[in-house]
C-alpha cells in the first residue's frame, strides 16, 4: 500500500531515518518521476541523475550532511541530492533565471559545500575538505561522488596520487555507468570493466606460469597454484590498482540495489581510512527511453515524459552539426585530417565523423589537455588534427595550447563550440576563451556569422596550416541567409552600410546588431552600418581604424567584457582621433548567472532593445540635445 | 688506456656504433666534464642532466634517431641528448641569447621533434607521434623520457589512460630518481619506490590470509601460499599497476650501468607493443657536491666547477625569500593558515615554512590543477592556504582557478613567482598569467614594486579574506629603499613626482621607469611623476583619468602587451580627453626567446635606455618640432 508523496514529507536528510525499506523504494520511484517531469519541462541532465537515485538515498541515509560533506563530481547528478536536502518544492523553477541551479551551489544551500560543473574536481576538493577536518579536529566524514569518465581526468588522478592513507574519513565513490558523456574511453574505464566482468585476475595466470615455472621447484609450486585457481580471483584482489596507490577497495556493489549500498556504506564508514567504494550504476535507470539511448538523454533541453519523444527541431543546421558536416568534406578531401574530441563526441557534431573515419578519430576522454598535447603530437608528424571543444573547457588546456601547440606554431585546427553565455550557468559560460586566447602567439582566432561562414572557415584554417581557432556558440545563427564572401587573411567584412554609425559585431552578435539596427532607424533614422570582423586575429586594424575616424563606433560581442574585440579596438585607437565607442559584453568581474540566456541578455542589457537604447541615449541624444543647444 | 676527446668525435648517435664498452664509458665521463663545466659557468639544471647520461648514450645507440624519436619531458634532462646529436661544439652557448636553447626545440635541430620545458607533456605528444606513425605507416619507435614526478602530473595519467594496446613501438621510460625539483610526493612515487625495495607485494600476504582463510577449504589453500610465499614476490608482478593499464611492465633497471641499459632497451625494441621502462637514476651521478645536495643544484645559476661552491648572494632579500619569510609570521599569527606547492618548494621560497610547519605544509609535487583546487577545498572549510607557483606554471590552473576559487570566491592567497620574462626562454617566460587572471571574477590582482611591499600586500590579502593573487619576478627588486606606504584597496601610489609625463610602471618596473626617468631629465631636462599601481584589479581608476587628462602617460609592464595595465588603461581612456599614451610591454604575437633578461630586455626596447629614448622621440621632439614649426 503506497502513502501519498513521500517526497513532499522529506525536508531533510534526517527525515530519510523514518522511512522503511519499502517506504525507500517507493521514494525512489518519486525521485525519479520528480526528476523525469522537471527535466522534461525545463531540460537538463536526465539520465545521470536517474542513476545516482538509490546511491543519494543510501548516502544521505548513512552519512550526516551538512556535517558529512557530499561532493558531487561534475554535479550534473546531483538533483536526488536537491531532492532530499530541502529543495523538492522550488525544483519546478530548476535552470531557470532566478531558480535551482542544475548544479550544486554553495550560495543556494548548505548541503552543497563546493560548487561543481566541470569533471574532475570532487577528489581534490574533497581532500582540502578532509585534510582541514583533519586539522581542525572535526570528525566529519566527506564522501566525493565521482563518474568513472571524470576518473581520468588529470585533476582527479592529481589528486589521487596525493591521498595520503594518514588522511581518515574519506570515502570516494566511483559511480561506474561506463560513460563520460560518450562513452569512456581508455585503460582506465577498461579496467574498471574487468573487475566488474571478473576478469582482472586473467594475466594472474599466464605470469605465475611464465614466472614461476623458471624457478627452482616451479613445476610443483604451479601444481599448487593450479589448487588454488578457484582462489585465484579473490587472491587478485580486484581493485589492485587502487589498491597500489594506498586505497582501500570496495566493490563492486550494485547501485540500483538500495540495502546493499547502505550495507556498504556503513561499513565504509568505520573504516577510518581513505577508501574507495566502486558502485555500479545505469544512465538513465529506472526509464526506458533514457536507458537504450544514454548519449542522447544525458542533457536534453525537453522531451514527452511519457514517450521520450524529443521536440521537432526546426533548423537541424545548427554550428556543431555544420562542423560536424564540414569535417567529414575536408576528411574525405584530405586523409591526414583526424578527428579529436573529448568525450564531446554527440555534443561537438563529430559522430557522424566517428563512424565514417572510425581509424582518424580520438575521443580521449574528460581530458582537454591531453586532447590538445596529443593534437600537437600528431600535427608535429604529419597529421592535421581537428580538436573540437566547449569553450568553457578549452580552460584546462590554456597550457596545452601555449606550449604545445602555438609556441611549436603547429598545424591544429581548434573549434570552440558552446562560446558565449549559456543556459547552464557560471560554471558553463564560455566567456574567458578569448582572454587567454588573444594573447597567444602564432595562433589566428576567427569567429563565424553563420554556419555557412564555419564551413569557410574551416577550409582557410586547412589552408593556413598552422594554429587556428575557430569559436562559435551553441545552436543556429539563424543568419542563414547571409551570404558568405571569400575568406582573406585578417579581412573583415561589411554586413549593411550605413552612414551614422558603424557597430563591430562578432560572429553570431551580427544578427543582435541587425535587430538593434532595425530598431535604430525605426525609432530614430538613424543609420548603421555594420561590420562582421571574421578575424578577431589579426584583427582588420585599417578598416576599424577608419571606421573609428568617419563615424561613432559600437562593438557587440559574447564574451566578457574586456578580452576581446572591445579590448583590441580601445588598443588600436586610443591614440587615434575617433568618435566615441560604446562596447557590448558581458559584464567584467561579475558571475553571470543560469538561466535562460535571452533573459540573461536582457538582465545584462545585451539585447537588440537596450542595445538600441544605449546607444541612442549615449551617443545620439546627447549629440541631439547639444546640437540644438548650440 | 684513454683516447683523447671522445665527445668531439661525437657528430651524430651514428658514431656512437663505432665505440666500444670501456670507450662508452670514457664517453659518459668526458659528457660529465662538459656538462658541469658548461653549468658552471653558464647556468642550467645540473642534477637532472648529471642523471641521465647513460641512460641517453644507452637510448642512442640502441636507437636510430631522428627517425625514431625521442622525447625527453620536462627537457631539462637533455644535455646529453643536444651533445650527442651535433650540438657539442656550441654547447657553450647553452641558455645564452641566441645560444643553445636548455631544453629540447625542433627549430633548433632535426633530433628534437618537440619543445618540452613543462612537465608532463612527452607521453601525450609521443601517443600523437606513435598513433601518427601508424597511420602513416612508419616504422619508427617512439620513446618518451618521463621523471617520477612528471609521472603524477595530470597530463602524464590522462595520455597513460589513452595509450591502446594496439598503439605498437611506444616506449615509455620512467627516470626513476626519486624526485621532481624536490623530492617526489604522493601515491605514484611510493608505489615506484615499493617497487625498487621489493615491498610492492606485501599486502598480498595480508591478502590472502583475509580472504582466502575463510573460504572452504582455506586453511589447506593458506599452506600452499606458504609455501609458495618465496615465489610470491614474483608472483606479484612488480609492475602490476602499469599492467593493469594496459602496458607492460618492465624494470627496475639501473639507470647507470650501461651495458644492462642498452640490453634492456634491445629487447624492448622488439616487443612491438607498448610498454613501460622503469630506470632507477640519481640525480648528480657522478659529480659529488650535486649528488649530495641534489635539490640545490637541480637548477643553478653558476658554482665552482671543482668544489660546487655556489657564488656568495649580496643581496639575500629576495622576493621568493621574503615571500617565505612572511609566509611564517603570518602563520605564527593565524593558525589556520596552510602553505601550498607544487614541487617548487625552495624556489618559491617555502622551505623554511615546510620545515616549521610541517603539518601546515602542503607539496602536490607536479599537479598545479591539484594544488589549487585543493586550496579551494581547504579555505571552503576554514583553512586559509597560500598557494604559491612560477607564473609559466600557473597557466594548468586556469580552470581551477575560475571553477573552485573565484567562482566561489573563496579566500585563497596565490602568490605567483617568476613571472616576467626569464632566462630559460619561451617555455617559461612568465608573460601569460595576467591575460587570464585580469578577467577571473572576485580576483584582487596585486603586483609590489619592491619586497617589503610583497610583505604588506600578504598581509593586506590575509585581511581581504577573498581570492587575491600577487605578482612577483625572480630575484631581487633593488629597490629596498623604497618606503612602503599603506595598503588600501584599489590605491596606486605616487613614486616620485613630476610636471612633464607621467610614468604608471608595474612592480619591479618601477626601478626601470627611474631610470629612465632620469635619463629623460638628464639628457632633455624632462620631469617625470612616476606612480605604482599597486593593484592591477580593481584598478586606480580616478588618478589614471586625472594623470592621463594632465600628462601623456606612459605604462610599463613586465606581461605580454594587451593583457595588462595598458589594456586597463585604454579601456579606461579610450573616450576620455587623454594625451598621447605610450605603452612598454613585450611584444604580442611574438615567441620571447631564451637568454639573459637584461639582453632580451635591449632587444625589445624593454631597458631604461630605449624607453626614455622612445618617450622622448614619440612624445616630446614631435611636439617640440610642432612648436617650432607653429
Amino acid at each position: 500500500m503506497e502513502e501519498k508523496n513521500l517526497l513532499e514529507m522529506i525536508h531533510s536528510p534526517e527525515d530519510l531515518h523514518a522511512l522503511d525499506k519499502e517506504q525507500l523504494h517507493q521514494l525512489c520511484r518519486e525521485i525519479r518521476e520528480q526528476i523525469v517531469q522537471t527535466v522534461s519541462v525545463n531540460g537538463g541532465h536526465l539520465g545521470p541523475n536517474l542513476g545516482t537515485v538509490e546511491l543519494t538515498v543510501a548516502l544521505h541515509r548513512v552519512f550526516h550532511a551538512p556535517e558529512d560533506k557530499i561532493l558531487w563530481d561534475v554535479g550534473h547528478q546531483a538533483y536526488t541530492h536537491k531532492l532530499l536536502t530541502g529543495r523538492n518544492r522550488e525544483f519546478h523553477t530548476l535552470r531557470r533565471y532566478g531558480g535551482i541551479s542544475g548544479f550544486p551551489h554553495p550560495s543556494e544551500s548548505e548541503y552543497d559545500p563546493f560548487i561543481s560543473g566541470h569533471a574532475g574536481t570532487a577528489v581534490s576538493a574533497a581532500l582540502g575538505y578532509a585534510a582541514s577536518n583533519e586539522r581542525q579536529g572535526k570528525s566529519g566524514h566527506v564522501a566525493a561522488v565521482v563518474g568513472d569518465g571524470s576518473l581520468i581526468c588529470g585533476l582527479t588522478m592529481e589528486a589521487l596520487n596525493n591521498v595520503r592513507s594518514t588522511c581518515k574519513n574519506l570515502i570516494i565513490i566511483i559511480n561506474d555507468n561506463r560513460m563520460s558523456i560518450s562513452k569512456s574511453v581508455g585503460a582506465i574505464p577498461n579496467y574498471l570493466n574487468r573487475i566488474i566482468t571478473g576478469k582482472s585476475y586473467n594475466h594472474f595466470k599466464a605470469f605465475s606460469k611464465m614466472v614461476v615455472g623458471r624457478m627452482p621447484g616451479g613445476e610443483e609450486i604451479i601444481g599448487n597454484i593450479q589448487k588454488i585457481e578457484g582462489a585465484a580471483k579473490s587472491l587478485f584482489v580486484p581493485g589492485i590498482f587502487f589498491e597500489e596507490m594506498g586505497l582501500r577497495y570496495i566493490g563492486p556493489v550494485d547501485g540500483h540495489q538500495l540495502p546493499e549500498l547502505i550495507q556498504t556504506l556503513e561499513r565504509v564508514k568505520e573504516f577510518n581510512r581513505p577508501v574507495i567504494v566502486h558502485v555500479i550504476t545505469k544512465k538513465g535507470a529506472g526509464c526506458q527511453y533514457a536507458l537504450e539511448a544514454p548519449e542522447r538523454f544525458h542533457g536534453v533541453s525537453g522531451f514527452d515524459p511519457g514517450t521520450g519523444a524529443l521536440p521537432k527541431q526546426n533548423n537541424p543546421v545548427h554550428f556543431s552539426s555544420e562542423f560536424g558536416k564540414v569535417l567529414c568534406e575536408l576528411s574525405e578531401l584530405h586523409p591526414e585530417i583526424a578527428g579529436i574530441t573529448a568525450a564531446m563526441r554527440s555534443g561537438t557534431g563529430m559522430k557522424e565523423f566517428s563512424e565514417k573515419y572510425p581509424e582518424r578519430f580520438h575521443d580521449v576522454g574528460i581530458a582537454e589537455g591531453h586532447a590538445l598535447t596529443f593534437a600537437a603530437g600528431l600535427a608535429a608528424n604529419g597529421i592535421r588534427p581537428v580538436v573540437s571543444l566547449y569553450a568553457t573547457f578549452l580552460q584546462r588546456a590554456l597550457d596545452s595550447l601555449y606550449h604545445d601547440i602555438c609556441l611549436q606554431n603547429l598545424p591544429v585546427l581548434l573549434c570552440v563550440d558552446r562560446s558565449g553565455a549559456v543556459e547552464d550557468g557560471p560554471t558553463h559560460h564560455g566567456l574567458y576563451d578569448e582572454s587567454f586566447a588573444l594573447s597567444m602567439p602564432n595562433l589566428q582566432v576567427l569567429v563565424p556569422k553563420n554556419e555557412q561562414e564555419l564551413r569557410a572557415m574551416m577550409f582557410y584554417a586547412y589552408e593556413s596550416a598552422s594554429p587556428v581557432m575557430i569559436r562559435y556558440p551553441r545552436g543556429s545563427s539563424g543568419l542563414g541567409n547571409l551570404p558568405v564572401s571569400e575568406m582573406s587573411k585578417g579581412k573583415s567584412e561589411v554586413i549593411r552600410e550605413g552612414n551614422d554609425l558603424v557597430i563591430w559585431a562578432v560572429g553570431r552578435e551580427v544578427g543582435t546588431a541587425l535587430q538593434a539596427a532595425d530598431l535604430l532607424e525605426k525609432e530614430h533614422g538613424i543609420s548603421c552600418r555594420i561590420v562582421n570582423p571574421r578575424f578577431l586575429k589579426p584583427l582588420d586594424s585599417a578598416r576599424l581604424l577608419s571606421d573609428a575616424a568617419e563615424l561613432p563606433l559600437v562593438t557587440l560581442e559574447d564574451t566578457v567584457s574586456g578580452t576581446g574585440l572591445d579590448m583590441l579596438s580601445d588598443r588600436l585607437l586610443i591614440n587615434e582621433t575617433h568618435h566615441r565607442i560604446l562596447h557590448f559584453a558581458w559584464q567584467e568581474d561579475t558571475v553571470i548567472p543560469h538561466g535562460d540566456v535571452s533573459h540573461l541578455r536582457k538582465q545584462f542589457g545585451l539585447d537588440a532593445v537596450r542595445i538600441a537604447e544605449r546607444i541612442w541615449n549615449e551617443i545620439f541624444m546627447k549629440n541631439e540635445i547639444q546640437g540644438k543647444q548650440a
